[in-house]
């Protein structure tokens, strides 16, 4: 994070509307606290009452000794269950590895699939911690693909074209390319990129015979029906004889999910690859011991998402909540003429705020980015950090604070454009 | 592993009175499965009555959000008291962090002091795994420390002329030293170094300025008392005047321990270092992101130590369970005439099986080993596992399966030896 020590003095100042109304609204966490009490009481339920499979017992005494470094089996089954009930419906307890959160998921796929300094490429604009993720252990050099078309709708997908021309820029930079790292629903975005822009993707991928991962831990954070509807995972994909004809599709294609999002547990630190890799599951198995689970909390976890109707209860309670937050940002954007990419998923929204820029650089962005801290105590993630090309787009959060904190910082935000709309 | 595909066939056909009476026998884990129901019976009831300092309510809303990567507030609270109750009085929440198991600090702490192909010194015989730990990721190299004298009671302290010359032949072979890594209970010698020994240690790593990591993951399971009188932390002996008179021992010593052996909890994944190194502990706030334990379940630990004195009874059970085990293997190791190295801590023996070796050699070792499996369906951890020095050494494992397995490994064996006997 390039502006820590500004984010922690603001979050000690949080917005409160009765106790601080003065107070920083900081709208930069891409966390759900919405519905995080709600899976939480399924797991406290879960653990008191079914915790073992038996009622009143919690937790099994296998949990206290070592177990599949991979995930215990109850996990790994209840949460190949509930993939193949919603986005995966290729999911087996095989193909899955369990570990303390995504971002040590990918970095053991990066360790596992690169030398140090391999490029891994990733479109534009992009989840500020990839970077951290892929540099500081596994030595990866994170490479930013720039969408040279702005598609319909803000989506930022990347041409083939796009694709080539990063891929020979990271190469004569001195880095092979290996990996093609994608996140669908995207994170800035809150768009879903449709199943022909994902299969292209992949299909390069595998003509190139480099790993495409496919990043979905937003799948079921699509609030968005229309988007819901188009939204198909690269596990799928890499079934189709189209994809499959390009290249070894069993082997590149990779998918990542956790429970972060779409349970709104960060705190939880669960995350999980899928892959039919035999020899890349096989190594997961050895550094998974790294960033293992405690088996306590999977035993609880598992009990929580062996209650299946609940837990899909939960999901679309989730997503209509989402979509409620996600309304009430845009019309306040609308009202105050802001332009924006409408969100379909996630917890975010990408905001434009280009007429606003004294000056059309990242210099000039920054200088906004602490206009908004200093005039209106309004803290959004700046898009050069999400590697955005165009300076002057923030990543507005919308659901990691109370409605009413939102609600106050559309409010400042709008009242911001319309001084700056004044002051020319 | 050097043995896997035996160790998991032999876990499939374990021994069990009743019902395998020819099974095998598996003395080869250390992990303690005497007393781990009596702590999971401990979380439970915090996890069901004060998980959030509350009755009934179990952990609460914010274990679902991001917190501190080096562990949340609450469990370095609960764990600093318990350490300055017990072996480490001058532990402070700010200076633990905590990680999913003692093999992620470990990796950790390679990764952070050293760069690839740097050296990490370890007093031999030592815990098979740090192979792994220090080198699959980390790309450290471990260097056995062979203790030229052996002590009284086959303590194999080295000599400062001992790490003098592992020093300087790791150096010679172009691999730079900078950790001397100590266990301390010793696994798999079962037995305690004394301050004076840990001391001439440190104070070499100290005017050498390297550093100490000293891995205390046995300290409360020493079950010998004059073995429990005579330990002295490293971080105890940091503070030491002519300790400190050697050099930077404020930032060079550190400590590991962890829930997996005192608390029978393997399957927590829960370790932690304790460290004053500033420096270092910023560094492991980024890189614990990778190995964080989940909130859930540290709330649900932190819960279960804050009951102070039902957790210093569990601790003391469990070495009264220990010590009776250690003393029924070594009775029946005395009964059949096998020497052994007698135990003071921890969950092994290191048993002397010189005597039945055919060859003096690795190879010799590892065919008697083979033969006790064989024809004895016994399975013990080769010493050259753990880079003994002299073969024909092994450590057997004492508390991970029910006492009547132990008790008929050790018959076992006796009659392994006494039929060797009669063949000369």
């Amino acid at each position: 994070m390039t502006y820590l020590d500004a984010f922690l003095a603001a979050v000690q100042d949080a917005y409160d509307p009765e106790d601080n109304p003065a107070g920083h609204v900081v709208l930069a966490v891409a966390e759900n606290k919405r519905s995080h009490e709600h899976f939480l009481e399924q797991m406290r339920e879960a653990s008191s009452s079914g915790g073992s499979g038996a009622a009143g017992s919690g937790p099994p005494p296998e949990c206290m000794g070592y177990d599949d470094m991979r995930g215990i089996g109850r996990l790994r089954t209840a949460l190949a269950a509930l993939l193949r009930r919603t986005f995966l419906p290729v999911a087996t307890e095989e193909r899955l590895t369990i570990s303390a959160g995504c971002g040590a998921i990918i970095e053991n796929v990066a360790f596992l699939t690169c030398s140090p300094g391999d490029a891994v490429l990733i479109p534009a604009p992009f989840y500020p911690a990839f970077v951290n993720d892929l540099s500081v252990r596994a030595a990866v050099v994170p490479w930013a693909v720039a969408a040279s078309e702005h598609n319909p709708g803000g989506r930022h997908v990347p041409t083939v074209r796009d694709l080539e021309e990063a891929a020979e820029a990271a190469e004569k930079a001195g880095h092979p390319v290996r990996v093609l790292l994608l996140t669908n629903p995207s994170n800035p975005l809150g768009v879903v990129w449709d199943a022909d822009a994902m299969a292209t993707m992949i299909k390069w991928c595998l003509r190139r015979g480099v790993h495409c991962v496919s990043d979905e831990i937003y799948a079921l954070s699509i609030f968005d029906e229309a988007a819901a509807s188009h939204f198909v995972s690269a596990a799928v994909l890499a079934e189709r004889e189209d994809v499959r004809a390009e290249g070894d599709a069993e082997n590149l294609v990779h998918v990542v999910w956790g429970l972060s999002k779409d349970f709104c547990g960060s705190g939880l630190r669960v995350g999980c690859l899928w892959s039919q890799n035999e020899a890349l599951n096989t190594a997961m198995n050895n550094v998974s011991y790294f960033c293992a689970v405690g088996n306590y909390q999977q035993h609880v976890l598992a009990a929580a998402l062996e209650a299946e109707e609940a837990t899909d209860a939960f999901l679309a309670a989730n997503r209509a909540r989402l979509r409620q937050a996600a309304e009430l940002v845009c019309a306040g954007l609308e009202e105050a003429h802001v332009p924006f990419v409408r969100p379909e998923a996630g917890m975010f929204v990408w905001v434009d705020l280009r007429g606003a820029l004294r000056a059309q650089s990242a210099e000039g962005e920054r200088a906004l980015w602490q206009e908004l801290l200093d005039s209106k105590k309004l803290l959004l993630t700046p898009g050069q950090d999400c590697r955005g090309s165009q300076p002057g787009w923030f990543r507005c959060c919308f659901a990691a604070v109370p409605e009413a904190a939102v609600r106050e910082g559309v409010q400042r935000l709008g009242q911001f454009v319309k001084d700056e709309a004044k002051r020319f």
